[in-house]
């Protein structure tokens, strides 16, 4: 329990699933003396002063970070420079700015710039999220017991990072530190290349000439479904992170594809025992992955079940 | 509500998730006047016993189809053609023979020439499933709003189908009929190649250099830890599938690594605005799937998540 605020104004740019998610959170935790929000959407602005997202929705990002001690900067990847350029100049000196970007090296390289040398930029990356977008998907307990990675650059204030760090901890997240090419290198392989692998076959799925779309739909429970979620992810966001991050993506995608020849070729050659010696290892990730508190051990996802009716009384 | 059991005993053959859940709400909706099951493995007929699975547990395939008049054969697709011929001799005539095999050609053609004319051979494959396996996985309500797809032969008997469809439905199924080869080609891009691809990038991801397996685990919330469900499941079952159903999986292979090209070529060349398009147009095909009611509307799956502490009283 939090006996008082951590900062005394946090600003979040960017009313998204993930910015949505992380005023609600400071709200209801108390983080914030003040908490305040904007969006560059005017819609969104309205609705986040419907929803009572925020202490305060500014009108642009210079009166939104006026004063304000941790500023967290929640748009698209490919608009973090602009969105850093237009607040370097009204930032308060000591404040500290993030991001919450999936891409970190080019966060780096395009926010910094903007930046003067009197805040603390240190780039954030927590994994978490739902295939849903915009100011009412977000909820305030997306983040708990999901890691959020720090990426400070070379010279970062120790003090400046631990106090983000026990920010995200206080938002229920597990907190790790690493250099921003590891982490491209990392969520290119754990949530970049299985986005762009979901896209693909959704859209492979979709144009197929001799199965219908309706075949496809109706009988999506055999494991289609699954790959569906992903494929529903904000589209701006996903095309900055692609774009941002092509050289790992390429990279990760260039081994997919050696594996995929190996089993596409067991598969030609009759192979069993090739396959099942490669679902067998898969298999254990999954346990993994359980114990780790990363995913749930209800048999699929637990997705919920109607009832069946009881049997008749006998006679 | 049933008044009177559809049939005077039903036999299921193979007690993994498939079988020993159709065997469980059999019983639950008093669907057989007696229900009697058997499964190759010793230790499994025991687990049957201490489950109370069926009201017999019989310990041959031969002496469980004896008197049935329905024999569902629920063995992995390669183990079905060994299964019709130890069974062939035995069954009653009039009885309704059924499976429920993943892939249909393949089990048309080698579960048949052991059968007698006397009975009905009517091939059936409810697409439903979870990633766990045995008879410890299975449950009653599995069935429930999934489609179940029939492909009688041609010379079916249409009151045999009408018969079985009805049984389907009874479990909660939606039935729909259509040919085998049809089948296996629409199951290859809604099951089968998603498996392939599942199991594919979860072993990419486990043999990398760079990126260690205990940071693939713990950041697998980005994304890939919706793949490591479909990598989970049964190695047997798999391998058998594939084995199978060859030529409609490396068809639909094909058209996938057209797609991947096309994608790959968009970010190597950095052209964001066809990624977008395709962003765009497969988000369309999840909601297809949640409105046909074969998806849950709820974020992430409804996956569960903790609370957060509330706010400390103000002073």
């Amino acid at each position: 329990m939090n006996s008082a605020p951590q900062f005394a104004r946090v600003t979040v740019i960017g009313l998204g699933l993930i910015g949505s998610s992380i005023v609600r959170a400071v709200k209801q935790l108390g983080l914030a003396g003040e908490s305040v929000a904007t969006d560059a959407s005017p819609e969104v602005r309205s609705r986040a002063v419907e929803l009572g997202l925020a202490d305060r929705i500014a009108a642009t990002n210079a009166e939104a970070v006026k004063d304000a001690d941790l500023v967290i900067v929640c748009v698209p990847v490919g608009a973090c420079g602009d969105v850093a350029a237009s607040i370097g100049p009204h930032l308060k000196a000591g404040a500290i700015v993030s991001d919450v970007g999936s891409v970190k090296g080019v966060i780096l390289r395009e926010m910094a710039p903007h930046l003067p040398k009197t805040v603390q930029f240190i780039p954030a990356h927590p994994v978490a999220g739902t295939e849903h977008s915009g100011p009412d998907a977000g909820f305030a307990e997306l983040f708990i017991n999901r890691w959020c990675i720090l990426t400070p650059p070379p010279g970062a204030d120790p003090s400046a990072v631990e106090k983000l760090a026990e920010f995200w901890r206080a938002l229920g997240a597990n907190v790790e530190t690493m250099a921003a090419d590891h982490h491209d290198l990392v969520l290119a392989v754990t949530s970049h290349l299985p986005h762009l692998i979901a896209y693909t076959i959704v859209g492979t799925a979709d144009e197929l000439e001799d199965v219908t779309r309706s075949e496809v739909l109706k009988f999506s429970a055999g494991g289609f479904r699954d790959f569906t979620r992903i494929a529903a992810s904000d589209p701006t966001m996903w095309r900055d992170v692609f774009l941002a991050n092509k050289d790992a993506v390429l990279e990760m995608l260039g081994a997919f594809q050696e594996d995929l020849s190996k089993l596409t070729r067991a598969i030609r050659r009759g192979d069993g025992e090739a396959l099942f010696e490669h679902f067998t290892r898969t298999r254990a990730i999954r346990r993994g992955i359980v114990n780790l508190g990363q995913e749930t051990a209800s048999a699929d996802f637990g997705r919920p079940h109607a009832d069946l009716p009881k049997k008749a009384p006998e006679k």
